[in-house]
């Protein structure tokens, strides 16, 4: 019998507890012994919680897990990236016992060290949890794809961001009524920013990015950018131009080295990305002989995450034994970022229609040796703005931000462009 | 040092020792060690293959190769349900030597028997490549979904049957020219029976259900329908209901037992798989804590096929060890076949345009106790026959199968009807 300690038991930890209690004879089966929950931590041992904790024992301090003398496998559902979830998981390794945890802040930012802590003292570190909810996305770059050279990693990994977009496209919704809406639903937090600014999107991607090309896990070298700025006008464009906007996590290496961006993208209709809708996540793959894999599924909630914490569990109940970023700790190299090779973008500006605010743009293009695919303006208006959409030929990323830099110091643009590469 | 011997050098086998060439550096920096081909077999040795055999002893007889000094994996690439694959596959059992295979009839024919000479020998069994080409989906379902209690699995497991019927419904091209088409791009072969009639469906849907259910693989618990009585008229019909044509195959575990069949099918527009297309496989596995999971990707070919073999042998060389089929093998239950639930069904007739026609057909269904939803006759010829397309609500498969046994008797019924499920 493996017996687990859980720190944490928010919606996510209620599921793990759930999960176990359900398809406890079914995982039994397949381990060939039982898992059960010895202990629990929690902030409120009060609150009524949407799972049956008889039997198991009750742990005040949440750091008393690892220690636990019943508990054989620590799991950290707590969150953050540093503080008592870090503690828990370095308390972990110290008492040589594996360590499962659902959180993408904790291996974003100290993935590295931990792995090295945990290779050290021998004992298993999971977190496929982490990424995409109950999508099996880690196992599949670490081991289903081992063989590949992966070129590139391209995913939808934030369902509050791909329900907004969806909802703006199919009802032509503003970006605040689609917010909104996701908050109402629950779809959305309160304080909406880590998910619509790119942050949350970025953790996952520094943790695929690691596992795809054997670099640390890094958050500063990502560039970051959400979906505030994209406006139903945007996502009629982009379908006029084939296309889906979709917030996308990439990291892309090639002979110059690994470049990792996060922000709202131009997507072509016929890429299975863009037929992925709602809270639905995915991730696209490409290796060098499997070519394009793709999986897609839910990416939050309590069901799909609890699938994947038990996944982990069952792993280390079967023996499976493996460096967690696939490789040996010792061996992930710094990650270097380099610019983005270049790409086609879309741009769209808001200018007041005035004589010359052509002729200003161009010359700024011309000065940067950029030049437009096509160029489409449509209403006049004397009293207000008018949106210009540009789309660009492959360009670097450094001529475009300048040149988009000088553009918005021009006087008859009136806001902040919207910029969007072409995931060609 | 990890040494492999090679059975079979065909395309994928020609392309296993290619990606273990290119990739060696890549492999050995994430395995620890390197995986080196010591032995190589195949029936010509004169022939020219398009990958470098230097440095490899050429065995004449394949069977020579698991008990060869310097082999410490077998890989059979040979094919066959029986014979030399069976052979190669029983003496590296008694040799101890793990044995890793992209040969899905031997695994759904033999795959329970072989799991336990295996699990007894304490070797592992390993045949990812056997399923879907380069998508790791025997690991996402033994593994990554193990937590769950699946209730179906849904694929697109066929890229011939996928090409011809992308291709019919894109240029509304008949069956026979479409297959024409495919066979001269390489994707159907000379005899392309085992492809268009779903036998090779049937395969790999054994195998799929066995690590899903937990039984044997068994085919002949299966229902096995193909394409051929598809039209380019049928892709039509189906897209006025919002639907594609896609041969599935589908297991589907209910509390009255498990069903599974192979067939073309409608699929609505708005399910993922509805938007595979091409030689692109997909499957789709429903966990009850996961939800849907839908992988996609390269189905065959030498590349995709080599990455799934060179992922189990990746696998068995980190130190994997799991029972074939994720549960020991002397819990592997006897497969029974239970009918499907009742369906929704898409049905096709010919029939000469005569006064009574639609009478008798009523009449029939009547004494089934089988009502139509929706019933479309379109054009009228008093020497031709002229299509009738029957929506059924949902209807036992028997009662289906007896109405359109008796259907098909009626004098004025010119042709066997086409049936097919829509996949709601």
């Amino acid at each position: 019998m493996i017996k687990i300690g859980i720190a944490g038991l928010g919606t996510v930890g209620a599921g793990v507890v759930r999960l176990l209690n359900d398809n406890a004879e079914q995982i039994a089966s397949r381990v060939g012994q039982a898992i059960t929950v010895a202990a629990v931590s929690a902030r409120d041992s009060k609150r009524v919680r949407d799972c049956d904790l008889s039997g198991m024992s009750w742990v005040d301090d949440p750091l008393q897990i690892p220690n636990h003398p019943d508990v054989d496998v620590v799991i950290e559902l707590i969150g953050g990236a540093d503080g008592i979830a870090l503690q828990i998981a370095e308390k972990a390794s110290a008492e040589r016992k594996p360590f499962v945890t659902a959180n993408k802040a904790l291996i974003a930012k100290h993935g590295a060290g931990l792995a090295k802590q945990f290779e050290a003292a021998s004992v298993p570190l999971a977190f496929e949890a982490s990424v995409a909810g109950g999508i099996p996305i880690i196992k599949t770059i670490r081991e289903g794809l081992a063989a590949n050279r992966i070129s590139i990693v391209r995913g939808i990994l934030n369902g509050t961001c791909n329900y907004i977009l969806t909802r703006m496209a199919a009802d032509n919704l503003g970006f605040a009524d689609a917010l909104a809406e996701a908050q109402q639903r629950g779809y959305a937090e309160a304080d909406p920013a880590a998910d619509i600014d790119g942050h949350d999107t970025a953790n996952k991607l520094a943790i695929l990015a690691a596992l795809a090309f054997g670099g640390e896990p890094s958050l500063a070298t990502i560039q970051i950018d959400g979906i505030r700025r994209v406006t139903p006008l945007d996502l009629q464009f982009a379908a006029e131009l084939d296309c889906r906007v979709k917030l996308l996590g990439v990291a892309h290496h090639t002979s110059h080295g690994l470049s990792q961006r996060v922000g709202a993208s131009l997507v072509p209709t016929k890429s299975p990305l863009a037929n992925v809708h709602g809270v639905t996540n995915a991730v696209m793959v490409r290796g060098d002989f499997v070519g394009d894999v793709m999986l897609e599924g839910r990416g939050a909630g309590a069901e799909p995450t609890a699938s994947a914490v038990v996944a982990d569990i069952i792993d280390i109940a079967r023996g499976v034994r493996m460096p967690a970023f696939g490789r040996p700790a010792a061996q992930l190299t710094k990650t270097v970022s380099v610019a983005a090779l270049p790409m086609r973008y879309y741009v769209r500006l808001e200018v007041m229609d005035k004589p010359g605010v052509v002729a200003d743009i161009s010359a700024i293009l011309r000065d940067q040796s950029i030049s437009i695919e096509s160029l489409i303006q449509r209403g006049r208006s004397v009293t207000e703005s008018v949106p210009v959409v540009m789309i660009f030929h492959e360009t670097p990323a450094d001529a475009m931000r300048h040149s988009i830099d000088a553009i918005a110091r021009v006087a008859t643009v009136v806001e902040k462009p919207c910029v969007m590469p072409i995931e060609d």
